[in-house]
Parts: C-alpha cells; sequence; structure tokens
C-alpha cells in the first residue's frame, strides 16, 4: 500500500447500501449511505452503486481510486465476481463484478459481507498488525474469517470461513442450513430468538420482562429484546445468554485447536450489544483449548464496528497481494 | 523439487523409529526400521537416528541429500525444531534439530507426525496434485493436516490442525485433552476402546463377541478389537461403529465449512481397517455441510498408510516452498 491511495468500499445488503471513500490508513472520507431498492432488482441497484461511487468521487483530489470492493451477503464466485446467491437481494447468477467495472472504468473486486469484514478488521481493526487471526461476527447468523500467515482463506469455491455451521451439538436443534447442532442454530441471533420464543410461549410468567419488552407480542421477541431484559438483569435472558456463550465458546475453542490463531477477533451486533461476551469466551477457550494453541493467543473485541463491512471491501483492493 | 533430488525421511516414535532414503517421486529407495531406545533417553534415541541415517545413506549415488525431515510425535517449536514436549518418548525441550543438523552436517527439518503424514499424503498420496485439502487420520487419537492454496497451515505457535479437538458434543464426555465432547473423545482409538470397555461391563452378554476376542478380559478390548467384532456383523460393535462414524462425519463437516476445501482425505488405523467409513463419511458431508462447499469437494482414502510419515518428511525437505 502507498500512502497516496484510496479506494472505494461499498457494503451492499438487502436493507442498506453504503459506499465510502476511504484511505489508505482505514479512514472514510465521505459516506453515502441508501436504502437497498431490492424491489427494484439487480438493475435498480446497480444504478444505485453508480450513482453513489460517482457521488462518492466527487471533489475528491484526481487521483483516481484503486479500485472499488464490494462485499456482499451472498455467495460469491472466485475470479469471476458473479453473485451465485443472495439470498436478501434474491439475486441469482448476477455478473455484479463485470458489470460495475464496465460502467465505473475501474477494477472492481467481490467478496461476501462477512469476508470483507475480516479484511477490514484485519488491516484497520483489532487485528492490525496480526498475521495469524479468525474473526468471527455474531449477528442474525455467524459468519467468520480466517487469515493465515498473511493471506485471507477463501477456500476451494471461496466458501471458507462458514464458521457459523461448525457442529457443537450433534444431537442439537435445527439450523437453517438444514443440518442440526450448528454453532450458529444455538448462538446466531435468529436461534436466540427462537428459542427466547419459545421459552415465552412455555412459561410466560418467567418470560415476563421480554414480554413486557416485545408489546406482549411473542413474535416480537428478538435477539435484542433478549440482550436489553440481560442487561437489566432478567433470570430467562441470562439463562438464555448462557447457552449463547457456550455456544460460542465451543465454537471458538474448535478455531482454535484446529487453526491456531495467533488473535482470535468477535464481533457483529450480538457481541457488540454485549461485549462482556469476549471476556467469557476468552476464560472458555482458555479452560478448553489445546495448552500448545493458546500460549500467545490474544482474543479481543472487534473494533470497527459496522464500518468493518466497507473499510474492508475498499482495504481489499488496496491491498497488493 | 528437480528429479535428481532425494531426501532422508525420519518416523519417530515411542515404539519404533523409520528412517528412509526417499526419492523426488516420493518413492522409497531404503528402509530401515528400529525399536525405539526410550529408555535410553534422546542421546540413545539422537545415536540410533544418526546411525539409521548412515547406513541409509551407505552405497547410494554420491549426491548429497537435500536434507533431513523427522516427524515425532509431539509439540514442535517453529522454526528452532526443538520437540516441546513428546509424551511418548517422555521428552521435554530436546533440541532436536540442531543435534541432527550438527551430528549429519545436512539440513533438518521437524514437524509433528500427523503433519509429516499430510506433506507425504499431500505429495505424493491422496493428495496429489491438489492445493486445498485437509487430511483426517483417525488412529488411537486423531489428528491432521490442513494445505491452502498450497500452503500448509501451521498456525502462530505451529499447533494447527489439531482438529481431534474440535467440539462436536457440547455435553459430551470428557477427553483426555481436559475438555470434553471432542470428536477425538468418541471417534478416537482410545476412546472406542473405552466405550466397548464400558458396554461390556454393564452388559456382558451383549459383548460376548468382544469379551470373546479379548481372552475374556475386558481390559483387553481395543478398537482394534471391535472393528474384527463388527467385520463379524456384531451388534454391538456396529452400534460403537455408528457412534464413530457419527462423530466423524460432525467434524468434517465443521472442517469443510470452515475451511471448504477442494479434497478431503481420510486415513489413519481406524480408518484403514474399515474403509467403507470413508463412503460414510462423504454421504453425510454431502447431506449436512454447506453446498457451496460441497459442489466440487472429493473425499477420499488415504494412499500411503503407515509410509505417509516418512515419506512426507522426506518430501517436506524436498520441497522448495
Amino acid at each position: 500500500m502507498t500512502d497516496l491511495k484510496h479506494a472505494i468500499g461499498v457494503d451492499l445488503g438487502g436493507t442498506k447500501i453504503a459506499v465510502a471513500l476511504v484511505d489508505s490508513n482505514g479512514q472514510m472520507k465521505k459516506v453515502i449511505k441508501r436504502p437497498t431498492d431490492v424491489a427494484g432488482g439487480p438493475i435498480a441497484v446497480k444504478h444505485q452503486i453508480v450513482e453513489a461511487v460517482n457521488e462518492v468521487l466527487k471533489d475528491t483530489p484526481p487521483i483516481p481510486p484503486a479500485g472499488l470492493g464490494i462485499g456482499v451477503a451472498g455467495q460469491i464466485e472466485l475470479g469471476t465476481g458473479v453473485v451465485l446467491f443472495a439470498p436478501n437481494l434474491d439475486w441469482h447468477d448476477e455478473p455484479l463484478q463485470s458489470d460495475l467495472q464496465e460502467a465505473l472504468a475501474i477494477p472492481v473486486a467481490i467478496v461476501n459481507d462477512v469476508r470483507a469484514a475480516t479484511w477490514g478488521e484485519w488491516l484497520f481493526g483489532a487485528g492490525k498488525g496480526c498475521d495469524d487471526l479468525v474473526c468471527i461476527f455474531v449477528g442474525t447468523g455467524i459468519g467468520g474469517g480466517i487469515v493465515s500467515r498473511g493471506r485471507m482463506i477463501s477456500g476451494s469455491s471461496n466458501s471458507a470461513g462458514e464458521i457459523g455451521h461448525t457442529i457443537i451439538s450433534i444431537k442439537g436443534r435445527a439450523c437453517t442450513c438444514g443440518s442440526s447442532g450448528c454453532m450458529e442454530s444455538i448462538a446466531g441471533g435468529w436461534a436466540l430468538a427462537r428459542q427466547a420464543q419459545n421459552e415465552a410461549t412455555k412459561d410466560p410468567k418467567a418470560a415476563s420482562m421480554l414480554l413486557e419488552k416485545a408489546d406482549n407480542n411473542i413474535e416480537n421477541i428478538t435477539a435484542k429484546t433478549v440482550a436489553a431484559a440481560f442487561l437489566e438483569g432478567d433470570r430467562l435472558a441470562s439463562r438464555l445468554m448462557d447457552e449463547v456463550t457456550e455456544a460460542l465458546i465451543a465454537g471458538a475453542v474448535s478455531l482454535v485447536n484446529i487453526l491456531n490463531p495467533k488473535r482470535l477477533i468477535l464481533g457483529g451486533g450480538i457481541v457488540e450489544g454485549l461485549p462482556h461476551i469476549v471476556g467469557l469466551v476468552e476464560r472458555g477457550i482458555r479452560a478448553k483449548a489445546l495448552k500448545s494453541a493458546t500460549g500467545s493467543l490474544e482474543v479481543c473485541l472487534s473494533r470497527l464496528g459496522n464500518d468493518a463491512g466497507v473499510v474492508g471491501a475498499a482495504a481489499m483492493v488496496m491491498m497488493v497481494r
């Protein structure tokens, strides 16, 4: 990376698009956020991106950006940058990379959103200066990224990092992936909400605080409801969060034993909302993972929050690796 | 690798030492096996290795070997090649690499035995030509190796690949590592033996075939006993093997989802004794792992068997990576 470089990062999600000009220090110089026009289909969304990019580039120094990086919540084909499947956008086989490259006449690189966030944390966040790390992002789902000896692990078909689907409970609950017992099926936001709703159905009295926060409608109970109740000392919420933590520890122990990273970074909405989880997971890892793998391990909270994706997408194209 | 190269591979275990001259096609040209003089301590064992190496090199063409590679069942310090801990040898902080380098005046490289076997399978066995693979060796314990984009993953403190300690059962049985619910604590040879012995204690009638094969001594029941009874259609052995397979599937699914390898190679004594396990694990992976990770995945049996370690140790030093 030269100091003069800057690049454009795009975080393309099902609800919003964020576009930012990012400099080689990972600073966002200009940011535009727009609700994603999902109903308009791929053509409308691509148009939104092109417009936002042009707006972001207006009034900037005449040095052209190193390129455009996009993080998309979906499955991306390595090499071509075709969005094979993006459930939140309802996209199939969309040639996003080539279309944007043509429209903008700059190099475009596409990765999935979680890997973009890993790039961000690695180069400019909690992973800075570390060349062996694992990120675990706990939001509605759980995803992650792996950096080994200074290289992002993509896997043979660009699908590496699906750490939410690490099986931690061989007889466990059904997961949305079709399997069961996945870490995500216990510790993901959707699973936490499901579990809280089940508990409220079984025992509304024990779930009184959850119900109160959800306007007495069981279906309104979300992971955020549980987190809020937890922070007020609610017993059921505390028990549910114990299960989440236990599941995260199991998954983290597996990752540490398999990959032996120098740094394990925890982020995503649930962890950022309840950052004490990081300390609990660290304690669990030190108790349960192999000593040979934990001697010099650091466990920490992500640093870029919601910006990790957009910063990371830009960072990725600035990297000359 | 040039065609003219050859190297020496050493497989140093608690019961035997194997030393071989290996050519650049992975062919063993000369092999010497000796019982390990564990009682004699590190000095005696190093002496055994030096003697065997000299014998192996006797009458060979005058081209010096590219080096000496050793696989040791233990924990090796990256860079220095110090054997930090080798339980079967009762070694602690043994400077094996530097001592052998001095004694033999050739470059010496040390890795743990499972990683050596992964080198062997990768370069000359079932992994040939594949640059993204995971090996799972199921013996008394379970270990593995990971190759990503043509590089062996070592981890930040050389401990990567401890896949036996992937937690697959959050409420599972105790493991020898101090944790519980590890894949090894269900599917490793020691765990299978323990489980079979427990069953025989609880219900000797149901375990009659196991007991018969163990001279009616519960403590004689090993993983081999179970495998032999399984092959004769024994019901209890079949149930125990189902548990092993289920555990291997869970661990393999996690590895495939996390790493997205192109090839998954299963080996080790238990799988080589009952190779139908490979097909069962493959079927389980295809049913439970993410489609994005299994589309082009190949699952296969290791090819080098017991020679993987000694061939791999030599292969490692011939590689110019």
